[in-house]
């Protein structure tokens, strides 16, 4: 059985070790040398290329990723030409292109902010003043981690963004901004059989936009709602492998679908030490239309920290003896990137069973081998 | 980081995982191409051969190891060049030649069965007419699961090997056949620095001389008892890394030890799934004189099960998605080896509450999985 996943970030790296147990041989179609994933890496190219991802495809049984940025059109290149592609374009579409996805899951009546394409400065300001003054406003396609996303409180603050919004697709989405009590994350995955698992729903805690914490299982969360919407959405789009939908949890516990992602995700990183299935494990089954593995959680609680790049371009092999020796009970997992200010360079997992003490291990865990 | 490995088995595979996630750099002195460890494999080569291996530990931080089998002199001549071994040769020879360890723990006042140094067909026979008409008779050096390992009741049984004594090293070893109730392992690790942490002992069960199920924690053991003898012997002997101590609980409830080996090892495969670190993150850490991690088990019980090649030579590809649909618990590791009668081919680890549940759960997988 042979995996080929495009992307050779730390989603494909923490795929190898799932590979590695099960027998599966993982390729790697890389951007560049030395990423994260290396040590699977057999090609390294462009992904926009259909010819140069054809090649690639003819090599493994079933393509998948460890992003969301292969042009719809590319995948369909490649679908045509025989290769299974998991989740397949169909699906994926929903995951690259925030206004599609608004659309499809309003056309399924399933539970999101209120929001709008907008073509004009004067359409946005028009929902700006429709929704007490504010809005979030996106580019439907290329944003993550907080890239492409901004809070306005009139046009001309995605001014730029209008100058070029032909390039950008002819359309911006704006969305009410949700005074939320708690961000929620489900992670799930589906097999092309429609075999469907979810772990619990969780916690994330952001800060500037990006993930910090996860904490699993989500402290107060109606489960089995938030669980219900995962599973309409990936039986509805057809999703593949693993998802996650990300949601607001507002004051009143109603929850509020946010993004979708078509893949592991930083708030499933928790899984590996966590539950008895991997989302990595559970990813490769599921593109492989194998069984999916159970997905109980192991603790009774699981704090997943980020650890970010920071401006001293900290190594945090420097730190690992004084992390160990203080946290013997910490899961240190790095990507093996070059530190930059604010990417994310690996994690640190505690399990255990109060949350107070667990999380407040993990966050000192995090910040000793940030050198912080 | 790097760490060298010498042998490409299993063992040097299933550090593969800890190591990514460390991000430590782990190069593999393999035996030949298309080993279990593949994937890590940088250098294919002779491990008797001093100056391939002295060119191998120039291009690492230390040199650890998937077998005992490198010859002490060998070993010596790497640590004289300065290169970091660990276990050092001079702890290695105990695990290497049963007879040292014999006497090395014997004079060290450990319990263990009787046991005679013999050199010809004479004195064997007394040691098996002082010894209720039974002995097990041992080749010091080179036996491993079941091999230069014979139970006998005269000297005749082992004719050939008196004929090539020499080329043996001299001596045989003979050992009391002890009526056990049971037999126990206890895995731990020591650093350099002298840090020891051990996993609670365990109950393995042997099938013609190979490891056939390991049960952990052992459901009827002494644990302090069992863990300060395996503590005894790691600071006695200065031993590094991982080591397991087989030991036989008789009736009575007495531990006498059997066999010792200084790396991760079979009886420790139920530590991926079933402890906060894996024997081969905790091995990893220990050569490296990196703080150990925490040795907690996260479920009550787990099971292991070996997956061993049978006539049919099964691929056990073929029966994963039958096995994964019927125990969605099971974890499923494969090693990447062609199959062949009664070799390792694999393990599967339950874990959960129960341990008839488990241990049932665990033996229909691992039949199912082989396709019996």
């Amino acid at each position: 059985m042979k995996v080929g996943v495009i992307g050779g970030g730390q989603l494909a790296r923490m795929m190898i070790p799932e590979a590695i147990a099960l027998g599966i041989e993982l390729k790697v179609f890389a951007e560049s040398d030395g990423m994260s994933a290396e040590k699977s890496t057999t090609v390294v190219g462009d992904y926009t290329n259909a010819e140069e991802l054809g090649w690639f495809a003819d090599g493994v049984d079933v393509i998948t990723f460890d992003h969301e940025h292969v042009p719809v059109k590319t995948l369909q290149q490649v679908e045509n030409s025989g290769s299974s592609v998991q989740p397949p374009s169909e699906a994926l579409q929903f995951a690259q292109n925030k206004l599609l996805m608004r659309k499809r899951l309003s056309d399924a009546g399933l539970p999101m902010p209120a929001w709008q394409e907008i073509k004009s400065p004067e359409q946005l300001d028009r929902f700006i003043s429709d929704h007490s003054g504010r809005a979030i406003v996106k580019t439907p396609i290329g944003g993550y981690d907080g890239k492409g996303v901004r809070v306005v409180t009139d046009s001309q603050a995605v001014e730029d963004w209008f100058s070029q919004i032909e390039k950008l697709g002819g359309s911006l989405l704006a969305e009410q901004m949700v005074e939320f009590d708690s961000e929620i994350a489900v992670l799930s995955a589906r097999t092309p059989s429609g075999e469907w698992r979810a772990w619990p729903a969780v916690e994330t805690v952001q800060l500037n936009g990006v993930c910090s914490q996860v904490i699993a299982p989500a402290p107060k969360v109606d489960q089995d709602q938030a669980l219900e919407i995962a599973e309409s959405i990936a039986a509805e789009l057809s999703v593949t492998g693993v998802m996650a939908v990300e949601m607001f949890q507002t004051k009143d516990g109603e929850l509020l679908i946010n993004e979708l992602a078509m893949r592991p995700h930083n708030s499933g990183h928790f899984t590996i030490d966590g539950s008895v299935t991997s989302q990595f494990e559970q990813h490769l089954r599921a593109v492989l239309d194998l069984p999916l593995g159970l997905t109980d959680l192991t603790s009774e609680v699981s704090v997943m920290v980020n650890l970010l790049g920071t401006e001293k371009g900290t190594d945090f092999l420097e730190n690992f003896a004084d992390v160990m020796y203080r946290f013997p009970e910490a899961k240190i997992h790095t990507y093996g990137k070059s530190p930059r200010p604010g990417r994310k360079m690996g994690h640190i997992t505690v399990v255990g069973e109060d949350l107070e003490t667990v999380r407040s291990r993990a966050l000192l865990a995090a910040a000793v081998i940030s050198g912080s």
